[in-house]
């Protein structure tokens, strides 16, 4: 089993109703790869980073089971930032700065010992660069996950139409399937992004919880009610490595196993928000997240005596 | 067993995405009595309608179970009127037109055959009646269920606390809560609600399902996806009459069985938005009923081998 992971690995500075940090670790591949880790041994991660990266948070990713082989440094160049502050619903937000530096020079190609993974989790980025990291595998792989947002339906939407007709699952957020599809409803939405190509859609809710679409199946997870939400960064690319992870592992694509999945996403997901930036990721152990998970099924456990 | 609701019986004009409708009934014990019909064969309602009521309004109510004993015809009157406009998400709406007429001359006072019930809804009105009802039965009932709306925390919370302070269950949306409870977290609200009287609170999302809490527990209900929702007027009240009529007519107020009583509370308002008003409400077989709270049963089962 072997999953490569392709994302930014970045700096973030972020500011919420809770507190705010100086740059920190960030980055889709970063929270991917975290998540994913709590399933398999290692992942592998495609992505770029400047000089200023430092040391120590390679070595972090890679006690956590990180294949950097596919991780290269430029010289000279600064690693991508971003920075951003919520408002006191933590569903919206602002961005104050985004600096993509080093990311102008992503060179997605694959090294030779990523190229038969079967697993391939496209984390949010421009959609060229992920078709072009599509194209490399010497085989098809056995799953293609794909994760966009908004601002690529925007700006490309022909490259970002193209990845999704070659991927297995989509994770979008209601919205994004909304302005995708054109429909306010989400089973009608579902049913036109099914129709471009992906066999299933995963709609992420945030505190509302995800859904899980296929061609004739549903199923509704719906968000663990928290006392407190510290900081919602990473929490969608969380639910993408727990949900990918989890399916690297098992090794089963099935309707059946995505909805555990999607329940180890979520488990996934409402660690990340717990703490500032991937502290809380960083130091979950298997039984934190067994535990999460029953909580998440005790949740919405009822019986019916007929 | 002996539900007494008290609430508006009305006329609506809705306006929505899909069509529009002239005078048609409506209010909150409308929908509250048909929806808890299909649980137990007598409802009692508490209400006021004026000269102009159609007959044949009263003997549709009357098929289903309606006892009309409380419900008042006062001469020289007009029947509560209310007129409104959803908007594309049908989250958001407009009122257009509010004539309270008759409503003015509300005479809360509750006929003798009412006076042992022991199930008791008290739906969205004016809680200075709700109080008045409330303190004319001749034992305390069973259970005492409250539904409200933010228009009376805005202009009456003095009578308001004080009847939430003397009811079982509570049942308001979640900006209500977090209006009510001046906090954003829903487990944080819930905890200060509960601590203003309820045992029970049930907050109320709409698309994204409905959460019950105790004091040491919750339940997530998520709604079950539609294909569209054509007018959502009355779904919290049809909500309302699932939930009651469920646990009335299977005595059991544990916390076990409110979760049921939720999700058939959850079936019932998904088939109110199916169609204008009281529409579908109204022709809904037990096969129906059972099939639908099956779907939701399905849409959030998931097993987990450890």
């Amino acid at each position: 089993m072997s999953l490569v992971i392709l994302g930014t690995v970045a700096f973030d500075a972020i500011e919420t109703p809770f507190g705010k940090t100086d740059k920190i670790l960030g980055g889709a591949a970063t929270y991917i790869s975290l998540a994913a880790s709590n399933f398999i041994p290692e992942t592998k991660i495609l992505s770029v980073i400047g000089d200023d990266f430092p040391e120590e948070y390679l070595t972090m990713l890679q006690s956590k089971g990180a294949n950097i082989e596919g991780l290269r440094r430029i010289a000279g160049e600064k690693t991508f930032f971003w920075s951003g502050v919520y408002h006191n619903d933590m569903n919206t937000r602002d961005t104050l700065d985004t600096q993509l530096n080093v990311l102008l020079k992503f060179n997605s190609s694959l090294p030779e010992s990523y190229k038969d993974a079967d697993f391939v989790m496209l984390g949010n980025l421009d959609p060229s660069i992920q078709l072009a990291a599509l194209e490399q595998f010497n085989q098809r792989p056995k799953l293609v996950v794909l994760d966009t947002m908004n601002f690529w339906m925007d700006i490309a939407l022909e490259p970002l139409v193209k990845v999704i007709s070659k991927v297995d699952v989509l994770t979008i957020n209601d919205e994004e399937a909304r302005q995708l599809s054109g429909e306010y409803s989400l089973v009608k939405a579902a049913r036109k992004i099914l129709a471009m190509g992906p066999k299933f859609l995963i709609i992420k809710k945030g505190e509302h919880g995800a859904l899980l679409f296929s061609e004739d199946e549903i199923f509704y997870v719906p968000a663990l009610p928290l006392e407190e939400v510290f900081d919602p960064t990473g929490a969608g690319d969380s639910f993408a490595g727990g949900f990918t992870g989890y399916l690297c592992k098992t090794r089963d694509i099935s309707f059946e196993n995505m909805k555990r999945a999607v329940l180890f996403g979520s488990a996934a997901a409402s660690f990340c928000v717990e703490k500032f930036g991937t502290e809380r990721l960083e130091s979950i152990t298997p039984e934190d997240f067994s535990n999460r998970v029953q909580e998440f099924v005790d949740l919405s456990q009822v019986e019916i005596d007929w």
